[in-house]
């Protein structure tokens, strides 16, 4: 963990080195991924069934790509009452908010009589990728699939490995209760290859979404453009903005919550206290005695944690904008005045009693957030990834005849001289 | 040029090879593009001079690399005064619809007391990448400046490579009705790389767009991530619906100035009376005689147009839909009735007075849109292109309370330990 104080010299070359810690290469796996893809594109099924015997021990028939009705209600009946409430209570939360966020179509006439408008319309069939084994979480099922039924799409298909066959009885019900309307027990990249290519068994779908190893990460780069893709996640980050009045331990598990993701999540807590800040990095080492992830916690603290002192709390939102974090905690009497002067972070969780796992579950906003400083650019999932818009123009001749000189002045100086007819042969002119 | 009939038992497979026939390989040059920025990363403005130099045949320095004020003005005094006209009306009529699609920030107070927003906030800065010499379109570089000024971008940073020197007059003019807050003459990898990474003399960008070749479109895919881009496009495409009661020289101009892009470019028109598609096909080859693009448009008819004749407009608007075209003209009495039937397209155009090419230039949506079927989960560039959102939620420890407890749940089913702690540890369980 890294001490850094905005008074001190070396606050500067200590903050950039911060921001630049985590950047890692990704490891070269487009050759293996580029067969793979080429295989089910060619073969489909049976490469998908080959594959999968491979890679996750599971000998297949095309027959059993998909999950039955009956298998879903089987493992769901697993799952015991107090999850599938809380399941529950998430997805009527997450779907509130997506509902909140749909656009509106918009329409116009101006001036000059032109009728101008913008219409959205939802994708057709959405592919929804959930890893498996550990990295299988149910809420990032409820974020990935919830938007999109919001949004409209129809054709709702999910792949999940399920190495040696084990099925996820959470992640099952979680798929449930989104609204997707198939699921087939494939991964990788070939999963991703199915979604995109289409086999015999699974249609092809419009966009991919969803989170996964290398290897799904460089497929779904691979099939850019024949479908559409999600941002590719990067390793998660928070950032704390928190005064003394705030309990040390609270905003330690906050740090810690983040920490325990991945080795390479990054915890930085912003303070105007350096005593309250040692009060909480005392509190982050009494936890990580006993937490049950530690050991990824720690190495996550160890290596890219910080602790940065500031004299007031616009020192603390200009640095927040130059770490542009996926998640920013304002543990602060006034949080909306802090704020206010923040730019560039995916989501905000304002006053002392919103920690950052409320916006992972029950909140409502989406979870699947821009990491690694990519909200300088980029937002969190939302119903806006599902959806499409089609502009339109409706022009009269009264209208054709006020606005069309003025295209056919730049047809011509372009060298397009079809694009100049197609409107003077309109008015008459050619 | 295609006839097809969907009364006919070929249709089918005819219509199935008409999508396929224009998916083409990208050339091979990530090698090369991989070397270009790993230089302009490493080196800085020495590399980009010296690839200029090789490339555009343009000796450069680091303080020549921006076109200055005096230069810009000297050059656009040289347009003549209906073009700047021109221009102005375009510009306005862009700025005027982009305007009108700003979304608004959101908030509300849910019935558990959680506040819930979304707030959207503009790029702080954002590169426009301009092709230069035949393929400098000054109306391109409307339709991208436009949107992200309207966005509130403060710094628009703007590459134009210069072979041999030479400036573009209109070019300059559009850039600085747009909004374009400074101007370099440099093209290829190396100005993408450049607008990435930053150099001495060039601040690195959040955000790239702009059309540009192949080694420009594989410099956007592989700075992706460090930056945003828009999509890669493809070859354009139209698709006019029309009934008989139409002029066959309009449509034929219609379609030939979607052909005169791009030996690439597809034309296709659907009618419901045969003898009227063969009128417009007459006129095709009437018009294809004098225009000066001539070769191209034929190529472009020859290899990719076709006319299908359907039984209805219900017929018509699913075939639309399939086809998902970047441009769809419907010249018809009633052309509203069959848009909304219409789920896939990029852009529309309403009636018999208003041709493509009145978006092109002067309409006022964006004529950056999805190619090549990506109308299926693709929109066109927007202000929505310029801006990101951030989520964010408040709630005290009332909300807490009734929201908490089924976060706590889910994050203890997920194994993450310290994302429950820091919720029950607020509400005094732990």
């Amino acid at each position: 963990m890294k001490r850094l104080d905005t008074g001190s010299a070396e606050f500067e070359a200590g903050f950039v080195a911060l921001l630049a810690d985590r950047e890692t290469e990704s490891g070269r796996v487009d050759k293996p991924v580029a067969a793979i893809l080429e295989d089910v594109r060619t073969r489909g099924d049976a490469a998908v069934c080959e594959l999968t015997s491979k890679f996750d021990r599971l000998p297949l028939t095309p027959d059993r790509l998909r999950i039955s009705a009956e298998e879903i209600d089987a493992e769901t009946a697993k799952v015991p009452q107090d999850q599938i409430d809380a399941l529950n209570v998430a997805a009527s939360r997450i779907e509130a908010f997506h509902r909140a966020q749909l656009p509106k179509d918009m329409e116009f006439t101006d001036a000059d009589g032109v009728t101008l408008g913008q219409r959205w319309n939802a994708l057709d069939a959405v592919g929804l990728y959930v890893p498996g084994g550990k990295a299988a979480y149910p809420s990032s099922v409820l974020m990935n699939a919830i938007p999109a039924h919001v949004a409209g799409v129809e054709r709702l298909a999910m792949c999940v490995p399920t190495p040696d066959g084990v099925l996820n009885p959470l992640v099952l019900a979680a798929a449930k209760r989104s609204g997707v309307t198939e699921i087939y027990r494939i991964g990788g990249a070939q999963a991703v290859g199915a979604m995109a290519y289409g086999t015999e068994t699974i249609r092809p779908v419009d966009r991919i979404v969803g989170p996964g190893n290398a290897y799904v990460a460089e497929a779904k780069r691979q099939v850019f453009g024949r479908v559409g893709i999600d941002s590719i996640a990067g390793p998660s980050e928070v950032v704390v903005v928190a005064d003394n009045q705030n309990n040390p331990r609270l905003v330690a598990l906050d740090l810690m919550a983040q920490a325990e993701h991945d080795e390479l999540a990054q915890s930085i807590l912003i303070t105007n206290d350096t005593a309250f800040g040692e009060a909480v990095a005392a509190a982050v080492e009494t936890e990580l005695k006993t937490l049950t992830r530690s050991a990824i916690a720690s190495a996550s603290w160890r290596d890219f944690g910080a602790i940065i002192t500031v004299a007031n709390w616009d020192e603390a939102a200009k640095l927040v904008d130059r770490i542009a974090p996926e998640h920013l905690e304002l543990m602060l009497d006034d949080p909306k005045s802090v704020f206010a002067k923040v730019r560039h972070a995916g989501a905000a969780f304002l006053g002392r009693f919103c920690p950052e796992a409320v916006g992972d579950y029950v909140g409502g906003p989406n979870h699947v957030l821009p990491t690694s400083r990519t909200a300088r650019f980029a937002s969190g999932l939302s119903v806006y990834d599902f959806l499409k818009r089609t502009t339109y123009i409706a022009a009269d001749r009264e209208a054709l005849e006020k606005i069309g000189p003025a295209g056919v002045t730049l047809a011509n100086a372009e060298g397009l001289e079809a694009h100049a007819l197609s409107i003077s042969a309109r008015l008459g002119n050619s």
